[in-house]
């Protein structure tokens, strides 16, 4: 049988293709037509890449053939080692959940009523804002409202 | 000496006084002028409020004394019981970092350079999106990026 | 201010006053008018009752007014006091997940696509099904589907 | 020796052989004859296939001599890498019996006395039901009731 | 509302009491006329015991009504305040499971085909048996074969 | 230098060879001369066997010769991947310590003094009980005792 | 009934009663007669002392009756609450086990074969050995050999 | 470049290659000229050979170069895989320091004030004596003494 | 007997103490004259104070004869909760030593030979230092270097 | 495609070339003209090389290409493998945090405010200072200070 690739491995050798080809994840989201975060949260190993889409990005950064099915195939999600992160970009993440979780969810509660935002049907954006104090990352999480609905 | 609370216990009576007051966080957030994400994490036990917003606070919700000293006091941050959330509502949270936060660092990168979206220069909003597919939680995390600046 | 009841204490009363009063849980969720599951899990601090429902089930229990306010209180979900838990009979709903749970992700995604069975819009039924070889407890668990939709 | 393949390289040889292959489970289930959730999970380490199946498995996905072994050799059972699974599709499945755990084991211990739902004679079934406000996935648990009996 | 004991703090209270008492373990069991490791393990909190056991106990040990009532009520099992065990008794065990724990395991299969020994069917004896070079301890673990029956 | 197999390595290849050649552990342990518990902890990693038993081994399996010698290893002994076992088989043994181990050891204190059952100077012994209402497995832990002696 | 002190609380009770008594710990061994560290151990609750004991200590310190009872019931062993303990001076032994402790192992076994320490027939004892580089403390742990004796 | 071997990888190798050779561990430890319990904690992986004692021992063992260059390597130190030991031998100066850790504090703090015994300016020392109640393991922990020292 | 205050309990009730009576905790440290973070530390329950300092403490923060015992017993050194500290500013220290650990570790080992900076024979200071690019904290840790001496 | 190196493979291979070359980390920190800190840490994994730092190394180090493209790559950072470093040098750093974390946090909040000392504005700086006692680690951690800013 052909070689396997996981999609965790896949993930690096991907990391480590768009360093060496200097194609930024701007431009293969763009070629894929694709929000960026999805398209390289796909790439990292989390979500499926069509066939057609893996062939686009296979090219671009020159991937082997099972690499390019590893993307296609659907994903067992997670990204954490352990269940801290220890990266510092990744971790302030987890520091905002931990200090502001449960006042989002007080307030979600009180203008939705009891119920969650859906990470499921749910998209992020990332954008960057100019401030003459020192520039600002943006991030949007925009999920539909799921109420608790017995 | 006099009784202390501790701001974790003060957290759990001002939820439960909000709840039997019929205060809405909305309401209590605007007598206090600070944006509700803010004020409900601070009455939660994550920031310290000043005296005069510990007494509207304090006034709104009929707290006692002790109460209203612990939510002057400086916290130690920390929501969580055990590392993962075991709440639905906030364990989507986690799970959309478990699932996008390698994304989001890497376009972070890509932006801005090596770096992190700061969790202390930072703050949250949340909106409700009408959809006619559904209503949404529209959670947007605003925050200064801070480069590796040895 | 009045003592303050927490939903998880306040389920511990609960258990013990219908143990007490030999009112049977079946009989509570008939007063009620709901599912079995979801009363119980509502009574156990999973769920928050109406105030009706909540002078319902206090009448039937004799309980006091700061437990039936915390049954009526937002909960902070989740049952567990370690990840792994210890009592065998749900400990045996674990082990199931533990055996079953890739399979059963496989065989949704070849049927619905990549996506998950909610967790929220979802209910729970239990019911005894009498066989000669030993009566069999059967739980069906029915979620709607939500696919990942960006 | 011939090399030796784990149950566990052998349940990821499967996926990847499966999803080359273009085989349903549902088609592989049928072809030995068995309920695709026992298949499956059999397939990915969680039981033993007999010689027989796992040649028609074999031949179905072309497998090496040596995963076909493995699919035979006895199991050491669990899917989780941690104690809490952190793919969406599992966790759900995970939350559901941390919310509603405790309430499902007081209506067993109700209707049918102390005892648990045996997860060894037991049988997981998946369907999908159509519904119009969005399709659901409707999972039955069906395992023997054990009575504590010293 | 009369004060509620939990189970945990019920088997604390007896073992002070047993104590006290100089009744022994031997002589509670065979009072209540069971086997003395199902009758100590029920009043460490593990099993309930009937209205009428309860008595007995609660006349031997001199108990109070919340103290027996804890007694009969049904039990969320499990002993461990950790995963390992740290008291060097029960460690023991725990010690030769995790020695000989696979060895069991492959011999069960051998003999009777894949499968458990059941731990709810099932039922544990302790002897002392004499032995010149030392007395020896004696734990029968008796459970009814439970093979994979899907 | 020649290969070197861990332990852990050879009991895996001890398994497979021991499926391959279809000989049993009975048949293997009547081999060696040895109680079957015993053998096959050592087979899987627990316990040094001898160079004559490898050699009588080796032949039976047709073990490679650095496998013969990891079996002869001093081990370092453990089989769990986490603290809380996870194959159904041994959970229940985990289980059983875990509901009746205090228990145990307040009736090995009544019984003995303060003290231990060794799990050194200790062997293991499994037997098939038939019983009309379904076989039962029967495994019986013989320690020595050792009293608390400063 | 009377009120009941655990053993871990009636530690610290005569932790505070040592140091407001000023009578040293050695002193109190003096008077019961047996070695500090035994002493110490035993009434920090991990071993068991006599009712006349009890009676001596409990006379030394001024301790509560309940308190003296406490320190004579069995104990549940251990004094970590977490499994690697936090305060350096009891850390710095676990770290001399996390370096020296295989090492200690290969020349227990070379001497004396397979086998262990026993930490039941053990006793420890501290010393001071005065030393112009500063004075060292010597820690003897001193265990009767077990082999593996099936 | 040349194939690097980890420190921990290296101790393996030595471990097999002593088994091999038939050298004991004495021996090893008396042609370098150093303490066993050193020699072997080295060995192991925990301490750094000087390039002569690397060439000793590489000459004894038959070991590869860079092997004997691993064992020359700064080393990371801490041989546990997880923070509670398994291997019954280390597991029971694991137990010993759960049980007497805290007395064994309490006698340093009233012998040499505040302070901990250097796991660093430390040695260990392990002999055999002999009794006729059965051997005896005398292990001696020999630190200085540091008292907190601002 | 006189109630018992813990060390812990202790650091909590200075904090408030100190927050009402509004005494710098350099004010403190000056009245005792010592280094504020030493005194901080003992404060809160890592060190234990003089009767004097007690006194001196305990006059300027109107604390009760129990806690300015507590303040003076030997402590049980270690803060964290859990082992990975959840708030931010005492993260951030954490995760510099995630980062920096094994490169602070490489210079000591090639600056002074093997060995490490021991935390016993250890003062910490802070600064201020002003920055037109905003103010820094700087933090010097300064402790003896112990090598590794056998 | 051409062979991967992770950063952390990376590390160790660097680790063991500075060892066999003989080139100090001080020497490879001046070649490339920054803090040995800095660049050591890098080296390790922590931070992205330059293309010309890495080529500078690689030379001096006579690093395949693979690796000195590893050292360019964006860090995953974080060094530990499990929680609680278990290597004493690094353990001491974490035990400082753990007894002074807090009084560091309460000094910088009454010194600066609500906030934090950053670990990205950051930079780390060890000195040795002669000291007739015995020489001195010095390490001086110099972060901006971030308050809370909304």
């Amino acid at each position: 049988m052909e070689p396997i690739v996981s999609k965790r491995d896949a993930g690096q050798i991907v990391r480590a293709a768009q360093f060496r080809s200097g194609v930024s994840w701007a431009a293969i989201a763009q070629a894929v037509g694709k929000d960026p975060v999805w398209v390289v949260a796909a790439l990292l190993g989390q979500h499926a890449l069509t066939a057609a889409d893996a062939e686009i990005v296979g090219g671009l950064l020159s991937l082997d053939p099972e690499v390019r099915e590893a993307l296609q195939m659907p994903p067992y999600r997670g990204s954490f080692d352990s269940p801290v992160p220890s990266d510092p970009t990744i971790y302030r993440l987890y520091e905002a959940i931990n200090v502001y979780g449960p006042a989002i969810k007080e307030l979600i509660h009180e203008e939705f009523g009891d119920g969650i935002m859906s990470a499921i049907n749910f998209k992020v954006d990332i954008e960057r804002r100019e401030d003459p104090a020192g520039d600002r990352v943006v991030i949007t999480l925009d999920g539909k409202f799921l109420d608790y609905n017995w």
